[in-house]
């Protein structure tokens, strides 16, 4: 993968949270987990707090070019540009949101240029970054932003080593999410996420199984009636363009074992439909995959913790396996 | 156990389904697994049929009162009452959910009465029984009023080996949910969840965890207010009164591997936030349990499954599971 694959940029996310001693940590795992080269964008001086508080053997290579992190990344952390914070774990401030704003604009211009790979987004703190006067709802939408497409074509979908799910809407009360269904929104992220899994995943003809909106997918109207008028046309739709779309499936029963082999991505209807069995079942491996981008663009399924940063509490597995994963989707997108 | 506690009556559930078939091999396994002496109220033809069906040796004791089980138990499965019907797996009919709905009748008065020592309710189809009259949402409304509690303080509550949830709405549509939260409800629900746990469960001191309704818990008011305004005070009552309830929690990290030691039971505020992290961790063991009834009852935590009645596909492990759980509840209260 090393020669094949650009270096993926990794944003170094809020330097109070976990991401800084998480992206340490999965450097020095480079070897065992095969990582790809990969780069943080800034916050040499906080990764280096970061790996000294944690007792991490981390050098850092200050580059100037993504093309010298290849050669770099076997022998140190290469970390591109000089712009840095304190490193005060736990205790977010604006010059820490200042800073993960900057390694994520950087790592978005590097992927969107193609001298990076990938991006992968350590996570950063709306709130905090909201003070300083960003204006998305989170990084998705930024990145979207950045490569301009729209918001709604940026279509989130958590990975993990047993599950894949896309909610349809995400961040609103939950008594919005049935206005906020419809079968265009349906189709349009259904049809984003089938043509995602072929390129990206190299999965030749997706089984995407659709969650109803209501318990028991409302058992034939009893209990709600968006599957019939909303869900199961869109389903139909979608099958009559070719893709392989199931449901409106009972959402309690699609995520029991025997049925998580039956599909290669289940579509929710909204955000806890779909993050509840992700976490459930993966949660220490669970990869945020931002679908329908120019770019590849992941990142590690957890927030910014900043009760355990620096504690040691914090563990690298979903850091790693966004890192992993965004080499392998990038190795595919090369290969083709 | 078997000589402090009086046998369980299992009600038949539609012979159509799966529930003769589980319940025939759980008497088989009756040894391994250590369960309780337990009788069904009638469906004698119908469980010599299934069992035969499947390949399982398993002699009827036709007794005419509860207390012959126990005796009869260790070389037959006893079968109480002569009601009957055909035994056509897959095909439920107008005579199989009659006999469902007197085997439910029946055992759940002899949970009321005492001669049973808990009811165990195989699944039944509840459009088949609405087509003879069966007026009630499902078994546990009908149990409930067996017993003369209000529906609404029959509190269903989904067990595992993993997990403890409990819904705090159930069967209404997503729409409808905001709506149905109150404080009322949530104080009246976690005080019998408390009770219960302590009676039932054994656990002295129940730490209860409450769900938000939104993601993230609503985010500080940012996506839904129902935490600040409902579900916080009603915690706050809940402590004040000595029970111990923490959260509203983000309901996604809440089932999370990390997060499942640091609670006894999760109440969650709809149908899907409960049913999915149970039956994505323990679908094959999951029991129904409900709690605030004066009887003892549990239910296997899947439906008829009429699909795969009869092929040999069907797994006890949810009603080996439904009726040890009421064993040992049994005993919790007669060794009081």
């Amino acid at each position: 993968m090393t020669k094949l694959v650009k270096p993926l940029a990794v944003s170094l996310g809020d330097p109070a949270g976990i991401a800084p001693e998480v992206i340490c940590e999965a450097w020095t795992k480079r070897g065992a987990k095969s990582l790809p080269p990969f780069f943080v964008t800034g916050g040499a001086g906080v990764l280096r707090a970061a790996a000294a508080l944690r007792g991490f053997r981390v050098p850092l290579a200050i580059i100037d070019h993504p093309g010298q992190a290849v050669e770099a990344f076997a022998s140190a952390l290469p970390v591109l540009g000089g712009s840095d914070s304190e490193y005060r774990p736990g205790e977010p401030d604006e010059s820490g949101a200042r800073l993960a704003l900057g390694s994520l604009e950087a790592a978005s211009l590097l992927a969107a240029s193609r001298d990076a790979g990938a991006i992968v987004t350590g996570p950063i703190a709306k709130s905090e970054l909201a003070k300083i006067g960003f204006g998305f709802p989170g990084q998705t939408e930024f990145v979207a932003a950045a490569c301009d497409i729209p918001a709604d074509d940026a279509v989130m979908m958590l990975a993990g080593p047993q599950l894949r799910t896309v909610p349809l809407t995400v961040h609103c009360a939950l008594s919005e999410v049935p206005g906020r269904i419809s079968a265009d929104l349906i189709l349009r992220r259904a049809t984003i996420v089938d043509q995602a899994l072929r390129q990206d995943f190299g999965i030749p003809a997706p089984r995407i199984a659709i969650c109803g909106l209501n318990p028991h997918a409302g058992e034939g109207g009893r209990m709600g009636r968006e599957e019939i008028e909303i869900i199961a046309p869109a389903i139909a739709a979608l099958r009559a363009a070719g893709i392989d779309a199931t449901g409106p499936h009972p959402a309690d029963a699609l995520f029991a074992g025997h049925a998580r082999g039956t599909y290669d991505v289940a579509i929710a209807m909204y955000h806890d439909q779909a993050l509840i069995p992700l976490k459930a079942l993966d949660f220490d491996q669970g990869v945020n995959v931002t679908l329908g981008l120019p770019i590849i663009r992941t990142s590690p399924d957890h927030g910014t913790a900043f009760g355990i940063a620096g504690t040691g509490a914090a563990r690298p597995g979903a850091m790693i396996e966004a890192i992993r994963m965004a080499g392998e989707m990038a190795l595919r997108r090369t290969g083709r």
